[in-house]
């Protein structure tokens, strides 16, 4: 997070997340169930960097994204974040799915 | 299609898709509902561009995409493209529901 300036602005697919605090409890879930990262390719100038990456991640085993950043006085004021949440979607239904199964199960055998 | 090589690779958030005619199958549909596009940032070298942009579609008004392709005499060889499939597909949802809104009030006012 030093690199994250204290007002940043970050375009996620769901919408724009404002502040450090914003950004943090958006990106928190995602880093604890990141397993791995590989970049697919990095370009930049003097105040912006284009990066595409692929993510392995405990729900997705392959989730890439791109981020276009704006850097100011070193830090990231702007951030543009995409990636697919399709499959992210999915994988949240299967847990909720199995969670419901494992209830109904549970309450069958009692 | 005239950058595209004949034996294109692109992986695309669905899947891989190989050669120009599943990549056109693949394009059309997106390009007939493409009402505009602004490019976000683009960089690249002598082989491989990494753009990022904005477009406005008709289900979907604003879908940004990345791509990073690989160029090879002048064509496009790979594609790795990615974009949120999550506003296209509650957009097909909602035509759907559309559609069998209008056959249910269709069939009551028979």
């Amino acid at each position: 997070m030093s690199y994250i300036a204290e007002d940043i602005v970050c375009d996620a697919p769901a919408g724009r997340i404002e502040g450090t605090s914003a950004y943090r409890a958006f990106m928190e879930p995602f880093v604890q169930n990141l397993r791995g990262a590989a970049m697919i390719a990095a370009f930049g100038d003097d105040e912006t960097a284009l990066v595409m990456y692929d993510t392995t991640t405990v729900p997705v085993p392959s989730a890439p994204g791109a981020e276009c950043v704006t850097v100011k006085e070193g830090k990231i004021i702007y951030s543009r974040l995409l990636f697919d949440r399709t499959p992210f979607q999915a994988a949240r239904q299967m847990t909720a799915t199995h969670r419901a199964e494992e209830t109904h199960a549970a309450c069958q055998s009692q």
